[in-house]
């Protein structure tokens, strides 16, 4: 598989995980509205799961400009690839919403609230205070990111997505990883930590005609966008700071 | 074991496991009546996972006629034994369905809504609409099999279920796949992904002498039988549209 | 460690583990207070998966007069150790309901009800009907133990636990297959699916001077201890019957 | 990386995720208010497993004093590192927990009661009473200790730290325990079962200008310290005189 078509591909999954999660919960009448926390997180780290599996050994499963920008950083990943994944990942997040939407379509229907049929979109902060959102998309995002580049098992990876003879298995740990990065820090701003991952749905939101829908809230959308690439950037500089080398 | 018996045996742990969870919460007076959609769809993915420790090193672990039908379509599993395959699986699962009743049975006689008692059987839409909930199941099983196929730990292979040294180990990830897809994409119609988990249940509803019984609504019964197998086919030809040969 | 210490030990652990979240979710004030279904099951589970990690490269990890039973069966384990392994469990789930119940003292004394008091310890049916009662314990020690006895991954064995290179990791399907029959087979007796783990904590609570308990319910006591043993010895035959001969 | 800065790094990790989490769950408007014990749980488990990765292969990821300690009893580790752990996972926790105070101060502004302001940093008892609470921190402690002694998978152990071939997967058997000690012993005290996590985010409580914030209850303090200490010489002591030798 091409390296953009796993990105895309990879991307997708995730998003239609992700937008679907929410719109199981948040939206009327679904069988598991109001199910809560716990299925939102969970959803979103099996998500990356399914993303890793499918994507890893082809792309080395980034779906996530963040990720791609921190490899680039720290070496481990050539720079003249990064437009190429982030437009794929970009694209394949949109298919993903647009194929959640396509699920839940007569449950979006249903609902009347513009916020809740916006939320399996893109991500909006429970208080509206961008320094305070943008600090918490860094953080998060420099966790997800630190982690990953001090992650013994080398679960993103070009090429080689995981040990011999784990399999799929290998693919686990990073999706642990967004699993309590949403249950600890997501409950402020919901836990973009991926530009692909806010920008493509919000622009399917925009795109698709949704009854009664209200705006995409493009004023904040440079938050999850900037916030996990600064992230990004802070982590990586700091992995080469404490002396590290690229592994490849 | 021979292959028959391990899809039978498998598809009905899977079942009793599934019957059982939906029976649990929906019932009156059980130990976990209302505990939500994080208990039925945990109980479902490990369901899977259970089966497919017990049948996977004989039979390849399908558990489900869309699988078998996919791995066919790449090529990886003899069109001749899919046949046998699907009765086993359909046989499984009413037998799974049953015992989960029998067990439940106290709790089935003091719950009045005749819907309540044909949730533990099979599947019914959260908004009845043909085309939308195809559309739902479609997509599920879709992803179920892309996933499946392009997983680099053969999970589900003929008789050679997990790498070696992973033991039980590797019959996680496609339970973990089973997980997200119930969460993400299970609020509409309730994921069959599966016409013999659907199929065989409804039968045994029909068959069983359930006390103050409703309907069986087979008018809703080919929903989940043909569009999961619709979703294999169009996963297996993507699969094969994109470049892919058959493992063995 | 001796075999004997080891199932001691195991044991105590599981039901520190078991009566302990039981304790969490039914007394007063405590933090977990009615957290639910996911939170009890979760817990025996991984109380399972701590037990085995512990017990398992000594004694193999039975924890279970069921097991010991089932393994006697097939020919996988020695007559003569049974009774001392049953021994040693019972007193082990004595320590382990003793440890819960000092821990939650404070909480026990806050809290009216006989009945809650009593849960931390022995099982009580949902619904009280002795013979749909003793088919629960059955069929959920008869899932438990054809499970284990199909699992390539050798979890319960004599002497060397788990897979070379998998370390505590082998003991993960064990614990989510107990996951899986507490969600989906616990919610009419609470799945005791283990002698020892019933008769152990209903002893203690006999014996322990708390205040205001009830009746330790002794006229139930038989099913949890007569119905894992029959469904221990139904799997047991049937996996012979099936063909299958010991690992060793 | 320098042992020290492990520690230092794997131990914020820790207390991001855990004053995360519970700051999540306790905080006013929050995306995770009241999303219960299954969450926080959940989130302490992964935030020791991230920890782990991190720091494992470079300090063996003690984060915990009682861990340092015990290590040294049973002679796996020397006794002239163990203050310098020690200051490291202090220093480590105080961060952690003032980078989940740093994103989630708008909701502690808008979060009246005092004592849930404290809650995201030190531990509190359901019940006050020391005696009775001093034990649940030994008991749960001894819990984590004895079982990473007797843990086949060197999960925890110096310079490296998973076996060949697991990579980050080796670090989930004691997030996986943590998780149990959380659901089960954890409904008291709150299970600090670490001396850092509790002590260094009640200085940053101290220190931190938090509006409206309440008493930081030094006078519980001592209880989550040596409670844990004490129960981590216990199971390092009860594991010597069952006659275990160090590993290395």
């Amino acid at each position: 598989m091409n390296v953009y078509i796993a990105e895309f591909i990879g991307t997708a999954l995730l998003l239609a995980m992700g937008s679907g999660v929410v719109a199981n919960v948040v939206l009327n009448k679904t069988k598991g509205q109001n199910s809560g926390w716990i299925v939102i997180t969970t959803a979103w780290a099996l998500g990356v799961f399914i993303g890793v599996v499918v994507a890893g050994p082809h792309s080395g499963a980034h779906l996530n400009p963040a990720v791609s920008l921190a490899l680039a950083v720290v070496g481990d990943f050539g720079w003249e690839l990064v437009p190429g994944y982030i437009i794929s990942q970009v694209l394949g997040a949109m298919l993903g919403a647009g194929v959640a939407y396509l699920i839940y379509k007569d449950h979006f229907d249903i609902t009347d609230d513009p916020g809740l049929k916006f939320a399996p979109f893109g991500t909006a902060p429970a208080i509206r205070n961008l320094s305070s959102n943008f600090i918490s998309e860094v953080v998060g995002t420099f966790v997800l990111i630190i982690v990953i580049l001090y992650s013994t098992g080398p679960v993103i990876d070009d090429g080689n997505a995981t040990p011999i003879g784990l399999g799929s298995i290998g693919a686990l740990p990073v999706a642990f990883l967004v699993w309590v990065i949403g249950l600890s820090l997501g409950g402020t701003t919901g836990y973009a930590i991926n530009p692909a991952r806010d920008l493509g749905p919000r622009f399917m939101h925009q795109l698709l005609p949704i009854k009664g829908k209200g705006s995409s809230d493009w004023s904040y959308s440079w938050v999850p966008i900037v916030g996990p690439l600064v992230g990004a950037a802070l982590a990586g500089g700091l992995f080469l700071l404490l002396g590290n080398t690229p592994a490849t």
